[in-house]
């Protein structure tokens, strides 16, 4: 019989159909094709065709040239502006504000063809630097509540470009979302004065039946009440509320952690389109005793993504439990080397 | 200037991407095909492929034989069974229940090749009658508290098999996007002492700039915080909170608009895929003065409605004042005749 389970920290109630129970193989394919050699505004050498770099990380050169191994630059089609007060105003019943915002895109390596999964262990500790750099000197702006980092993997998962790449959206309002997971754990916190996540944590370990990895600083899990098929959670094991506040011995194992997990990924899914969202605390907010940042990996399966549009309901095809086993059985070594030069 | 806009209902902060404002053309389209003349299990003398029916509307013949003019089925694989207890219960700090629930087809038409925008109103209006049959039927069940109508059109939407068909789910829990649009209505009924969605009706009227089309029994209308593109509301004049309260000469009207924002989609999106779900209050519950029963319609135009995964909030490049111009100037008359003949 399939099961309904209830997602501790939101609430919501996810449907795991287990009669429909799919394997890896079961999911229709659209693998990310290997990055072809075409001109690209984000190779080295075409730093002209973004807009000036706000961050990089070079051994030489000057900015906005050649010699860096990592650059942030405003996102070119920005989906908010920077420059502006928020106006917040009515409009008969409804509530509006100007649409301010930094948009960002972390160019994370200068090599066109690569991936998190592929390229050298430092150079994704990198990339975790530059999120931590960008949010620590954004939430000076007291404009922003929220910042999000996220990443698109391919063009199914919304990516435009190929080029390695993550971006950053501040904002000056909590998306739903956030706010759903902060009340749900601030009301667990008043009623067993514990982080929810913490809790998990205690009793995933102890049962190790959805783990999929645990290191130094962190633990990797499929989610009890996962919404999707291999919807993977990092999770730092010390209790810590903002992303910001990670310290470099947990970054550098993060870079590890997380290099390995897409790895796993990309060996039992065949090199999936993903997303990956680090859900983390609003960077106005002191340190917060009920909040855990956590990063949530969602490969992008065909169709199977699909079903709660249709039905304003998530149903998952694969329990938890069958992804993890897949995860942890596959090897986080590096599985093909389908990586071509820069252009 | 992008516009951050508030969902009246929700509370959820919405991008309303001005300076990426895109028309109808910009979006890659995926139209949905003709159907295909091919073996199809719901079409016509095929009936001992499907289940038993649990309802069909015929005028001669025999149960589960040809004669029929709309069928429904329980779904061949089932996200829920319908036998059995809830047995609810905890695993340490998760909680389960078994997937008790109900998962049938509503097969609307013996004809293989067609859709609700090209089939006889009177056949769209039979439509709406079984659900309503449906829903009046289950909602005996104690055990369900929810019950969800709702329609993926075309492959990339969700739908497996072409022939003309909706789906139904009952639940035995109310899913976490019902329960939001609740409690926000409720928040708003206890502040003001009205339903939310009567006052949106009665500013939309007035302002007069995201009305699609105002007949005697509904309004239809692009949302001021619209997620996606061209994401369009059907809602009952008069307030109603359950669906299945709709009198005869409401669902005689509602045929009539639901196949003219049909074509007038199909027409201006050019046949995109698109989900529609019927947003209804739970089963079991009284009449409400709170809330307002009423069909949300989102086309999935290619990438657009990928956004949300990757950022965890909701991005709408094309500002529902727009869609709304396109979809008024848009005729609601039959805009091809791609139907083929039944297989």
């Amino acid at each position: 019989m399939p099961e309904l389970r209830k997602d501790p920290i939101t609430g919501r109630w996810v449907i795991i159909a287990t009669d429909r129970a799919r394997r890896p193989s079961d999911f229709s394919r659209e693998p990310v094709p290997p990055a072809r050699a075409r001109f690209c505004p984000f190779c080295a050498g075409n730093e002209e065709k973004t807009p000036p770099e706000i961050l990089a990380y070079r051994s030489n050169g000057y900015s906005n040239q050649a010699g860096w191994s990592l650059r942030v630059v405003p996102n070119k089609f920005p989906v908010l502006g920077i420059e502006g007060d928020l106006n917040r105003q009515g409009e008969g019943m409804f509530d509006k504000m100007t649409g301010i915002g930094a948009h960002e895109v972390i160019i994370e390596t200068p090599e066109h063809g690569g991936t998190l999964a592929t390229m050298p262990e430092k150079q994704v500790e990198d990339v975790l630097w530059a999120f931590r750099d960008r949010v620590l000197d954004l939430k000076r702006d007291q404009r922003f509540r929220y910042i999000l980092l996220f990443k698109n993997h391919g063009e199914p998962a919304g990516a435009s470009l190929e080029h390695p790449h993550s971006q950053l959206i501040a904002l000056p309002v909590i998306p739903k979302r956030v706010k759903e997971e902060l009340d749900g754990a601030k009301l667990y916190f008043d009623f067993k004065e514990r982080c929810v996540y913490c809790d998990i944590l205690r009793q995933e370990a102890q049962a190790n039946i959805r783990l999929v990895m645990e290191t130094d600083h962190f633990f990797v899990l499929e989610p009890y009440a996962a919404r999707f098929p291999f919807e993977t959670w990092i999770l730092p094991k010390r209790h810590q509320s903002h992303f910001e506040d990670a310290d470099p011995a947990q970054l550098k194992n993060l870079a590890w952690v997380l290099r390995s997990v897409l790895r796993k990924i990309d060996k039992v899914l065949e090199n999936p389109p993903y997303n990956f969202v680090i859900h983390t605390a609003p960077v106005q907010q002191p340190a917060m005793p009920e909040y855990h940042w956590h990063i949530e990996i969602m490969p992008k399966l065909t169709k199977v993504a699909g079903f709660e549009w249709g039905t304003g309901f998530y149903i998952n095809p694969t329990p938890p439990e069958e992804s993890a086993k897949f995860l942890r059985e596959a090897s986080g070594s590096l599985t093909s080397t389908k990586v071509e030069t820069s252009a």
